[in-house]
């Protein structure tokens, strides 16, 4: 029996017509995209196409796209340069972001700390959201960037992006926003949100591992992360990647045609997952906000469990989910995420991801609607915790 | 009529058997190497692989390899991190290199001295050779890091490098080589060489673009560049760009397999080539050491001539070309490498660098030597400088 693979927010698989748009590249139109020489060139047209691509699907300015590694690089070059650069300018040295971020945004953030930038990690409600009035707030004379992401990896709650763009606007403090999770999921217009500064990585939506890029709007001073060539107008070293921005290009551009009858799709076959489950499986209960949210998260805690275990019976039973982020996985700490919205140690570790991917159908969801209520009881009956419960004594 | 490529050093095509070990990695196996369930532990066994691939081809340890998004980011991550973190342990702030590294390594260098450190730029010979003696002299007391390349990729000249090596051992100095040149031209062995940290990059030597890595020998502490999840033991977030890495690990596993034949080959279209131009066009010069070279490496100085006028020329011609590094065209400046050796700018101007690959053949050598010599009698015959010197005035 073919996988059931529920953590596209992990990483996606990525659709023929993308390799099929990347082959030439490789082997046959092989050529450096900063050259002279006609091979060279066909490479610099394809690149120039992809910029046009995620540009289109931003409505930022092809000039305002550059090309990186990863989100991860993407995350860090922004924050690390413009806080780095403000600093230097004298603008001050305080941040606010959020306690939900990514990994690649905290541990920049505090690796900013150790240099001596203060930061303000806002803290969210018990649906992993972050008020423009807290954000508003946080705002102080020395304030140089607000980094909030566009929608939480785990609990896919989405933030009021708009709103806090509108503010950083107001008081002309630099936003910078991860939207990983978010393009190909939401509509992610960097104009009317107001954003300067956004991350993104290719293999979210279909497209190539080993690539993601940086918008940043026209007048934001960027100064380069990666030392060396002058590719990517100066601003990020090291030969085009050319196969790979041709896939990110050709991703976003099918994402972006085919979004709103996805997130019909991935909405429906979310809230039929979460509403079977809370319906069928007593002491569950759904993190992150229960309608704002990403159209293809599911996020449910179930007492008296480990996660670990749940997801190795549900890989047998051929359904491959998470428990977290993959980028946080092999750590025994449970997710920082869920500890944010007030989950105890205990329920945070017997947590559920399942994020759902163009390759899914309502027969997956009603797959693991049958399978997964089994599995919780068995893991259950072997828990002594739950024993007690059964026996009238409520311990936690 | 095909074209002739002479820019390896640039980029090359990927090898049809790399794309065809990359392509199961894109579609069908394109779990998240860090995840629990079996997709994922397939992407996982394929970067585990691609790691054994590449620490037998350097002679390491597969626990010394860590893959990157490129050679600059090898590069930028090896230095500054081992630049910062023994300067925070009190070893010192000097570091030393040499004046015809890649801009990879120079920009680093120029961002650490604005951060207080002293950098020494050691001044190579005529041939573009540094001496182990030259480097040992540069040593102080408070020296932390000696970053000298293996293999210059504008002139070909192979650095000293197992001898540098003895003598960082011997000082307790760590060193850093950019062996991005090196590897799928030379033998090169981590251990018998005594590096403690070499950059590489995949899209050299018939790999893909987009995927570098770093080794680093056990022992040396290296604090993480890229900051974010837990991949690659901690030290390199972002997700695992799987087909990348996998075609890096066959690209290096073929590279080593054929270095001999493939070095053979080269010098033998690389002596051909040198020995037929400077036979029969009169001001022209070798550039670069006349045997202590790469295998594959050509860099000729025509007087009289601009370079670019020259690259567009053999590209009418169906010769694809550089004039030096493909990382700084696009700038006006001459090459750092070709002032170094003494070169006026003039001269550093005229410079054409053909670097040979596995897809070139005698036949291709001939044809250069058939269409190179019109071409530069006729960028002469336009040049007045030139007209001068028939006239008997020698001016340069």
């Amino acid at each position: 029996m073919k996988t059931i693979y529920l953590d596209h927010a992990g990483t996606t698989a990525m659709k023929p017509e993308v390799l099929e748009a990347m082959v030439p590249y490789f082997v046959d139109h092989y050529g450096n995209a900063s050259t002279v020489y006609r091979i060279g060139q066909d490479a610099r047209a394809a690149v120039d196409k992809a910029r046009d691509q995620v540009a289109k699907a931003l409505n930022a300015d092809p000039a305002e796209i550059y090309f990186t590694g990863c989100g991860t690089e993407s995350d860090n070059w922004a924050i690390r340069s413009v806080a780095l650069r403000m600093s230097k300018e004298g603008k001050g040295r305080h941040i606010i972001t959020s306690n939900v971020e990514h990994h690649a945004v905290l541990h920049t953030c505090e690796y900013l700390e150790q240099l001596g930038f203060e930061v303000t990690y806002l803290p969210v409600d018990e649906n992993g959201w972050i008020s423009p009035e807290q954000v508003e707030k946080a705002i102080r004379e020395d304030t140089i960037l607000i980094t909030i992401m566009y929608a939480n990896n785990e609990i896919g709650t989405i933030m009021p992006i708009r709103e806090i763009g509108e503010i950083a606007k107001k008081h002309s403090i630099l936003f910078h926003t991860d939207g990983v999770q978010a393009i190909g999921q939401l509509p992610v217009d960097v104009k009317a949100d107001n954003i300067d500064l956004l991350s993104l990585s290719a293999h979210k939506f279909n497209g190539p591992k080993g690539v993601g890029a940086l918008y940043a709007r026209k007048g934001v001073k960027l100064d380069s992360f990666l030392l060396g060539g002058a590719q990517e107008r100066g601003k990020r070293a090291g030969t085009e990647n050319v196969p790979g921005i041709v896939g990110l290009g050709r991703a976003i551009e099918l994402a972006a045609a085919n979004r709103e009858e996805h997130a019909r799709k991935m909405t429906e076959m979310r809230d039929a997952l979460i509403h079977g489950i809370l319906e069928t499986i007593p002491y569950s209960r759904l993190n992150g906000h229960a309608t704002n949210r990403l159209p293809n998260n599911v996020n449910i805690s179930f007492e008296f469990i480990e996660g670990e275990s749940l997801l190795i019976m549900l890989d047998m039973k051929n359904i491959a989910a998470s428990s977290g982020s993959a980028c946080t996985s092999g750590s025994l700490d449970p997710s920082h995420v869920l500890l944010a919205i007030g989950l105890p140690h205990e329920k945070a570790h017997g947590s559920l991801r399942m994020t759902l991917g163009d390759d899914n159908t309502m027969e997956d969801v009603k797959y693991v609607l049958e399978t997964l209520p089994p599995i919780v009881e068995r893991l259950r009956a072997m828990s002594p915790l739950f024993e007690q419960i059964k026996g009238g004594e409520r311990l936690v």
